[in-house]
């Protein structure tokens, strides 16, 4: 059975696969900080899903973790991911040495991305948006996620779509991130709220003018974000996923009347049918898991060809 | 041997590949008008190819056809191929019927994408700008076309890249093609010009002040495109080709600046290294027509996969 990990600064999802990619089993447990505790807690998640009864006499057949930062082009390493505490650390190696399977890491938006596709039927070309902390993007086609040169997600959140926006922490101004990236909404708030999204959404439904236009930012944003991989790939379908979305319909209704906004004066974007291609991940999806599964039994895939 | 033609409004250019991808013979005439014209100059430029003496005593294995228009998914009709006078035509049938070889048709920008791909290496992910009256992009992976929803290239022209900037035919504003795109410059600049934008280029040259702000809107339009694809993307090369890069370094050397001018504040911009990824074809480049005949054999493709 293969096996995919999702870990995040916070928590880390794991799942076993079926062959139908169904979830045999599912795990979640604390991420830890740092290289060493972060490889003893894939290893922990790993012999608890294992140990599921769901999962009994089944061997592993592969594992795939994907991680918050840039993996370079092989499926080994980790660079820069900064929420682990990881620098730079030899992922692949140090589980396979402790499991004797195969085992493939991948960015955690790419592989969110995979899930994400093969969840919504396993067809054609798929952008997945991560709205969260920051906003970024990855895309997939055939099941197989595009990769590119610096083994990082897309970063469509650093589009600028408005060079009199507010100023980006990349150094730009109006990027998609600084409009409706969760840590640049909560700077520019002024709040430490744990949900500082949530936060402006409540404050703007109390009437509040400021938490209006900021909650007016990120459905654009977010918007842009979505328009912006419609015209440059024109993909079959968009999903959203990641941690604003747990604001749930609050926040996919604006980005969809957004959507619909910004095509009002044009039959082009109207004929391009934007918001008719977007889904949303459902609160707790295991699509960042899943995807790792499939990421890291890739050989498999590309073998089955 | 596989033939590949890029069937423009004005001129149809038509080549026979060997089997290492590599230019046997290539036809160069003028493009017919409606659906008959068409056909007839595809067959008429076929024949050429295959009277050719470096042609001699090979088969045609398949035919692949890039126009400018939607092609339905299966590559078999063009749809809204207002430069060629085709509004709906089932091609492929057309010329099959006549030839008996199989025939693929496919958008001259995805086409010319998965021809760029091949002569640049043949490796990785790579998107393509086509820039000339307007402006569109193709994706590309593995020799592969990425395919969407419409069948039509991808409208990075039509993104939005400045809420205040010049309106754009599409009913948006500061969309890079109003920007960048060959009729919006010469509409800008209100001339009848035979090369609106050389001629823009070279009013810019002799001090013009309107001209030079045309000129620099050229560049950064351009600019936005090729940084959104890597963006989004994170391809690992950017070719950029159509009308204006006849313009050659005029053109190419104020979109590097601008490239890099926007760097310039974004220690992040300058590690995704936008410029350094960037290709542009030679002008008299085959590309497309070699990128057609590329998809022209898509089904030996996937069956040697």
């Amino acid at each position: 059975m293969r096996i995919g990990l999702d870990v995040g600064g916070t928590k880390t999802d794991a799942v076993a696969l079926a062959a139908d990619d169904s979830v045999l089993a599912r795990v979640r447990r604390p991420s830890g900080w740092g290289p060493d505790a972060t490889v003893r807690g894939i290893l922990g998640a790993v012999a608890e899903l294992t140990a599921d009864p769901r999962a009994a006499g089944r061997a592993v057949a592969s594992v795939g973790i994907g991680v918050p930062g840039q993996v370079d082009g092989r499926g080994a390493r980790v660079v820069h991911a900064v929420n682990l505490g990881i620098e730079r650390l030899d992922l692949a190696e140090r589980i396979e040495g402790a499991l004797g399977v195969p085992v493939r890491v991948e960015n955690d938006v790419k592989a969110a991305a995979a899930g994400a596709w093969r969840l919504h039927g396993g067809e054609g070309t798929l952008a997945y948006v991560n709205v969260g902390t920051g906003i970024a993007a990855a895309l997939v086609v055939d099941g197989a996620v595009w990769r590119g040169s610096r083994g990082a997600a897309g970063e469509v959140g650093h589009v600028s779509v408005d060079p009199a926006g507010p100023p980006c922490a990349c150094g730009q101004r109006g990027c998609i991130e600084a409009l409706a990236g969760g840590a640049s909404v909560a700077a520019r708030w002024g709040t430490a709220a744990t949900h500082p999204v949530r936060a402006v959404f409540d404050a703007a439904d109390a009437g509040d003018e400021r938490a209006r236009a900021l909650r007016r930012d990120v459905a654009a944003g977010i918007a842009a974000a979505v328009r912006i991989l419609v015209l440059t790939t024109d993909a079959d379908t968009v999903v959203l996923g990641g941690g604003l979305t747990a604001l749930g319909p609050r926040l996919t209704d604006d980005v969809v009347a957004a959507l619909h906004d910004s095509a009002a004066g044009s039959a082009f974007l109207r004929s391009v049918a934007v918001a008719e291609r977007l889904r949303v991940l459902p609160a707790g999806s295991p699509a960042a898991a899943v995807g790792a599964a499939l990421v890291g039994a890739e050989e498999e895939v590309l073998s089955r060809g």
